[in-house]
C-alpha cells in the first residue's frame, strides 16, 4: 500500500505516473522533525535491518553503514568514502527481520541519507521543508518494489541489438576508426554490434556539428557500418558553446531555451567545448527545442546516443574563473609561501561544479522560475526525457538505443544510464555488481559499466573477468579513456577466452532479453539481492557479492586476481555451469550452503534453480543474425514452458513470444 | 643459497650486512637485456607461480597482475592502481610448484617491477645499469626468507611498552591534548601506553622546537604523563625551516649539513614550516649532526619518536613556483578557456614532489657527490638511521620507539615504520593484512597501519572490525587527520565492544611480544602467508585475506561492513576463538576446509593450530602493570613448553624467557 505524504508546497518532478491523494495523517517508522534548513527523518535500525536501494551509489547491495549525498556529481573517482554519483535515485527499502517498508523521497534538490553512520542504531534523512514522501508497506521486499514501480512507470525498452556487445573509447573520432574497429572485431570473430563515438567526432566538441578530418560524410559511415551490422552510437553533451557561429547556440538565443542568471542575463560555464549555454531541460518548451536537434543525426540513421556530461557538469563558470584569477593575482611571489601554494590549489580546485555556479541560474518551469539548486538533480533526467522525445517525434514506431549519465527516478522511462567513469580497478567490478539491484529497484533495467575500467591501465586478467560480469548486464560496452592502454579484446593475448566470452553473451541473449521483457512488463526486476528470493535467510540476506539474475538464475563473478575460484553462498539446491564457451562447460549440482567453486581465468559461473532451463542459442557474431540462430533450452530437466520474447525488429509491441518446453536434454542437464 | 651480482659500480646501498663476493657466472631464471635507459631482467610466469614481497605495497599478498614503482613518494590515496607508496623494499620471491627462489634489487633509485600486468605471462623488472642483484635459490619460501634476512641483518626490537595501545591525532599540540585524551582513556578504562604529538606541538611547525602556548613545559608534561603510564610520541619531520632565526637552520648553515643544488647553494623546498632545507642523510657527518638535535627531547624524558615527511616530500621548491606562477601570469584573464583552466590546474598539480626538483640537488655519499634522483629511496632510511644513532649516543642501553613513513630494506635494523595516510575505507583494513607479510619478509616487523583510517571519516563499525585487526600488529595506533571524526575510542558508542577488543590486545601482548623476539632472532616472521606454511597447498597460496601469526595462530579478520562473519579457508585442523572480551569467548573445533565462520560486530577470531596453545594474560590498563598480571596457557592441550618472553624493561638484551607448560585446563581448551 502506498501512502503519500505533501510537506509545503512540493516540486513536481514528474517521477510519479500514479496520481496519489496525499495523506493528512502522520508518517509511519520515522520521527518528523524540522530543521534549520528543512525535514529530518529519523528512524531506529535495528541490528538486523538490512537497506535496500538508492540506485546509483557506491557501497554494497545492503547501504547501511555509509552517509550519502543526494546531488548529482561528474565525479571520476568512485572510492567507497564518496557520497554522490551522477544520479539521484531516493527511493530505499527498511528490510528488518519484523517485516519491510519502502520510502521515496522525492525532492529534486540535496538529500542526504545517514544510514547508520554516525550512529550504528538510527537512520536520518534530511530534505527539503517542501517534498512529497511515499512511504509502501505491506508486503516483501519484492512487492514493496513492485508497487512502487508502479507509481514512478513502465521502464524504458532498448532496440534488441542493445543487447549485443557495444565497443567504445574516448578517442574514437569517426570513420577510420568505426572501420578498423569493425574490421578487428570481425577479422578476429569477435561478436559486435555497436560502435560509440566519444566527442572527438564532433567540430571542436560542439554537439549537433561533425568533425570534418573524422566524419567527412556521416551518412556514407552509418551506412556502411550498418552493412556491417554495426550501429553507430554518437555521445551527446548537455552544453552548448557560447559562440556566434555556433548554429545550436544562434537557435537556443533566439528561441530563448538556455538558462538565465538573476539579472537575465544567460548563463555561461565552460565544458568541452569551452564557455557554453545550457538547455532548459525543467522547461517543456526548451526540452521540445533541443529534442528536435538530434534530427539531423537520425535523419543520417543513427538510432543511438549517449547523453554525457548532464549533472550537468561544470568546469568552470565565467564568474568563478576570474574570481580564482583575481585571488591569484594577489599572490605576490616573492612571498608565496605555503599559504600561497594552497591559495592556487584552493582556486583550481574551487573551479568545477561549484555550489555558488549551481546557485547563479534558473531555470523556468511552466513560467515559475526556480533557482537551479533547487532542482539540480532533474537535469540529466529532463535531457533523457527531452531527447527520447524527440526521437518518438521524429519516428515513434522505432526503438532508439539511449542511455545517460545523469538520472533522476523517472528517466527509466525514457532511456538507460551507464555508471559513469569508473576505473580499471578490481574492486570496480564488485561494485558495478552491487549497484546493479538498486538500481533495478529504481526502474533503471536497461544499464552497464564501463567494462575493463574507464580510468586507469586495464590488464589482461582484469579485462576478462570482468567481461565475466558484463556478459550478463543489459549494457555490455568495453569503454576507457583517452591515454589508457588500448582496451579492444584484440589487442590481448587471452583474446581466445575473451570471444569466447562474448559469445557466451550471444548465447545468452534471447534469455536476458526475454528476463527482461518480463521485468519490464511485471514491474520486476532483472537483478535482484538473494535476501529478496529467500528474505528469512540469513546467510542469504548478508551475500553482497552475487545476484539473482531473472527467474532462473543466480550469477557470482570473480573479482578478485589471481584468483582459482570463490566462495560462493548457495541459497537452494542448484546448478552451477562452468561456461568456457558456448561449446565447452561442464555442470555440478551444488546442495544449499557456503562452497568454494573452482572458477579459471577462461571460466564464468552461472547458477540455475533447480528445476529450471534457460534458452540457449548457437551465438552469432552480431544480433543481426540472432533470428535464424537455433535457441535450445539449457539446464534440468524442466516441465513448466519457459516463455521466449524473440527480437520484435522496431515495434513499441513486447515483442513476439514463443513457448519452448523441453525435457532439457539437448542442453547440459545432469 | 645466496649468490651476488654485480652489473657497473653500484651504489653501496647499506641494505646488506653479509659482504658477498660478487659471482661472474649468468645470473639464473631472469634473461638480462641493456635498454637504453638500464637493465631489464625478464622471466617467464607460469600459470601458478605466486609473487611474494615488495614491502610496503597496495594490491594482494601475491603481488601478480600488477605494476609497481619503487619510488618512495608521499601519497595520499591508497587506491589499487598506484605504483608507488612511502617505502622501496626490492625484495621478491617467486614461487612455483616447480620451486621457488628470491630476488633482492639494490638499487636505491627508481625500479620498475610489471608482474604480468603487461602479459599475464611475464615479469619484467627495470632497474639501473650500475647495480647489485641477489638471487637465493633453494628451500621452501619461509627458508629463502630466513637466508634474505640474514643477509640484511637482524630486526628492530622496540621497548616493551611500544606493544601498548598509542592514541594519535592530527591536532594533537600538547598538554591540554595529552591529559585530556591521557584521562578520558583512563576513567573509561581503556588500557593506553602512549599518545602521539603531531607537528602542532611544534613553533610553526619546525622540528626541534616547542609551541609556547600549548607545550609551555616539555618535562613537566612528558612526568606528568609518565605518572599517568603514557609515553608521549613527538612527530619530527626531515625538513629543517630555512629561517635565519632557526637555531637547526642556522646550526645546520654552519655544520654544512644540508643538501646542495649543482651551483652550491642550498637546496630550498617547501613543507610543513614553508621553505625549507633537507638534511643529507647518506653523509654520516650530517646524519650524525641530526641525531643529536634529538638530545633536548631525550633529555626531557622523551623516549619514543615518529619521523615523518622522509621521502622526502616537497610540497614546491623555490624555483618550481616560481615557474609554476610565471605560467600563470601569462594566462589572460580575458581569454581564459579550457585549455587555460588545464593549464591552472597543471601550474598547481605539477608543484608537489617533481622529478625536476629531486634532479636538483645532490648528497655527499664520503665525498662522492651524488645527485638525488640516484638515490632517491634512501633518504627515509638515512633519517631512521641518523635519528637511533642519535638516541644510541644519549643512552645506548635503553630501547626507544620508533618509526618512520619513508624506509628501504636496511632500516628495519634502526626502526619501525607505519603504512603511512591510508583512510577510512573498509578496503583498507584488508590491504593492512595484506601489506604485512611483505613487511615482514624484509624485515621491517615493528610495523602497523593507522586504526580507524587517516584520512575521510570513520563510522563506529569500520573501527571497531579495524581494531580486531589491530590488536595482532606490534604497532597498534588509532591515529587520523585533522578535520575528520573525533576518533577516540571514547568517542563512540559502541565503546565497550572497543574496550573489549583492546583489552584482548593486553591479554595477547605476552604472546605477540614472545613470538615478536623469536621471530628477531631466528629471522622469521610474524606474519606469514598461508601459502608459506602450507606450500602445496592450493587453496591457501590462494587465501588472500587471512595470516599465520606466529609459531601457533591463524587471523582471519573481518573488514567487510554489515557482515555477521565471514568465510575462512582453514589449512589444517583448528580450534577457533570467538572472543569478545578475555573474559568472554566460546570456541569451536573446525577441519581442513572451506568454513564460514560467525563472527559478530563485537567478536574477532582467533585459530589455534592442534595441540597449540599460547599465553593469555590478565589484561592491565598499561604495559606497566603488565609484569604483575598473571599469564595462563589458553588453546588446546599442550605438550611441549613455550618459550616466553618477559618484559625486560631497558635492556637491549632478547628479554628474560621463561618456560611455560600445562595441559592448558586453566584456558578455553576443549
Amino acid at each position: 500500500m502506498i501512502t503519500r505524504y505533501d510537506f509545503g508546497a512540493p516540486v513536481s518532478t514528474g517521477a510519479a505516473v500514479l496520481n496519489i491523494t496525499p495523506s493528512h495523517g502522520d508518517i509511519p517508522h520515522f520521527q518528523l522533525e524540522e530543521t534549520g534548513e528543512g525535514l529530518r527523518l529519523s528512524c531506529p535500525l535495528e541490528e538486523d535491518t538490512c537497506l535496500f536501494g538508492l540506485g546509483e551509489t557506491v557501497w554494497g547491495i545492503n547501504k547501511r553503514g555509509h552517509i550519502y549525498r543526494a546531488w548529482n556529481t561528474d565525479e571520476t573517482t568512485h572510492t567507497e568514502d564518496k557520497k554522490s554519483l551522477y544520479s539521484a535515485h531516493n527511493f530505499l527499502i527498511v528490510s528488518s527481520p519484523s517485516g519491510a517498508f519502502g520510502i521515496f523521497v522525492d525532492d529534486p534538490g540535496e538529500v542526504i541519507f545517514d544510514l547508520g553512520a554516525t550512529s550504528l542504531k538510527r537512520m536520518t534523512i534530511d530534505c527539503h521543508k517542501d517534498v512529497t514522501l511515499y512511504i509502501i508497506e505491506g508486503g516483501s521486499c519484492v512487492e514493496i518494489c513492485r508497487e512502487f514501480r508502479e507509481l514512478t512507470g513502465p521502464s524504458y525498452v532498448p532496440p534488441y541489438w542493445a543487447f549485443g556487445y557495444i565497443q567504445s573509447r574516448w578517442g574514437y573520432a569517426g570513420e577510420e576508426d568505426v572501420s578498423r574497429v569493425t574490421r578487428l572485431h570481425r577479422e578476429n570473430h569477435i561478436p559486435l554490434d555497436g560502435i560509440c563515438l566519444d566527442i572527438d567526432y564532433m567540430d571542436r566538441f560542439r554537439d549537433f556539428t561533425l568533425n570534418p578530418k573524422t566524419v567527412p560524410d556521416l551518412k556514407k559511415m552509418v551506412d556502411k557500418a550498418r552493412k556491417d551490422r554495426v550501429h553507430i552510437i554518437p555521445i551527446i553533451d548537455a552544453g552548448i558553446p557560447a559562440n556566434p557561429d555556433d548554429a545550436t547556440y544562434l537557435s537556443g538565443i533566439e528561441n530563448d531555451t538556455f538558462v538565465k542568471e538573476e539579472n537575465g542575463e544567460v548563463f555561461r560555464a565552460a565544458v568541452w567545448p569551452g564557455l557554453s549555454c545550457f538547455p532548459d531541460f525543467l522547461s517543456p518548451r526548451a526540452s521540445a527545442w533541443f529534442g528536435d536537434r538530434y534530427r539531423p543525426l537520425l535523419e543520417a540513421g543513427i538510432d543511438g546516443f549517449w547523453n554525457d556530461m548532464n549533472e550537468p557538469s561544470l568546469f568552470y563558470s565565467a564568474k568563478g574563473i576570474r574570481k580564482a584569477w583575481e585571488s591569484l593575482r594577489q599572490l605576490n611571489e616573492e612571498n608565496i609561501d605555503t599559504d600561497g601554494n594552497w591559495r592556487m590549489h584552493q582556486a583550481a580546485g574551487s573551479l568545477a561544479n561549484s555550489m555558488e555556479d549551481y546557485r547563479s541560474f534558473y531555470h523556468d518551469m511552466n513560467g515559475t522560475r526556480v533557482n537551479h539548486e533547487r532542482v539540480h538533480n532533474l537535469y540529466g533526467f529532463g535531457m533523457t526525457r527531452a531527447s527520447r522525445e524527440g526521437f518518438d517525434r521524429f519516428d515513434g514506431s522505432k526503438r532508439y538505443l539511449l542511455f545517460s549519465r545523469s538520472s533522476y527516478i523517472g528517466a527509466h522511462r525514457y532511456g538507460g544510464m551507464w555508471m559513469g567513469d569508473n576505473c580499471a580497478w578490481w574492486s570496480h567490478i564488485k561494485l558495478n555488481l552491487q549497484m546493479l539491484p538498486g538500481l533495478n529497484m529504481c526502474g533503471f533495467l536497461y544499464c552497464g559499466a564501463d567494462i575493463g575500467g574507464f580510468g586507469k591501465d586495464t590488464t589482461p586478467d582484469l579485462l576478462l573477468r570482468w567481461l565475466q560480469l558484463g556478459i550478463f548486464t543489459p549494457l555490455m560496452r568495453n569503454h576507457t579513456s583517452i591515454g589508457t592502454r588500448q582496451q579492444e579484446i584484440y589487442q590481448f593475448e587471452c583474446m581466445d577466452e575473451m570471444r569466447n566470452m562474448v559469445r557466451l553473451r550471444y548465447a545468452l541473449i534471447p534469455y536476458l532479453y526475454s528476463e527482461y521483457m518480463k521485468a519490464v512488463q511485471s514491474s520486476g526486476m532483472l537483478f535482484r539481492p538473494l535476501a529478496f528470493d529467500s528474505p528469512d535467510d540469513p546467510m542469504a540476506r548478508h551475500t553482497e557479492d552475487q545476484l539473482m539474475l531473472g527467474g532462473e538464475c543466480m550469477i557470482a563473478p570473480v573479482y578478485e586476481p589471481n584468483a582459482a575460484g570463490r566462495t560462493v553462498y548457495v541459497p537452494e539446491r542448484m546448478l552451477v555451469l562452468r561456461m568456457r564457451s558456448p561449446e565447452d562447460m561442464d555442470a555440478e549440482l551444488l546442495e544449499k550452503g557456503t562452497h568454494f567453486v573452482r572458477c579459471a581465468l577462461g571460466e564464468v559461473l552461472l547458477f540455475l534453480r533447480e528445476g529450471c532451463a534457460i534458452p540457449f542459442a548457437e551465438p552469432t557474431e552480431s544480433t543481426k543474425e540472432a533470428r535464424k540462430a537455433p535457441v535450445h533450452m539449457m539446464g534440468w530437466p524442466f516441465s513448466k514452458p519457459y516463455l521466449l520474447y524473440l527480437d520484435d525488429g522496431v515495434s513499441y509491441a513486447p515483442g513476439w513470444t514463443t513457448l519452448l518446453d523441453g525435457t532439457g536434454e539437448d542442453g547440459y542437464a545432469l
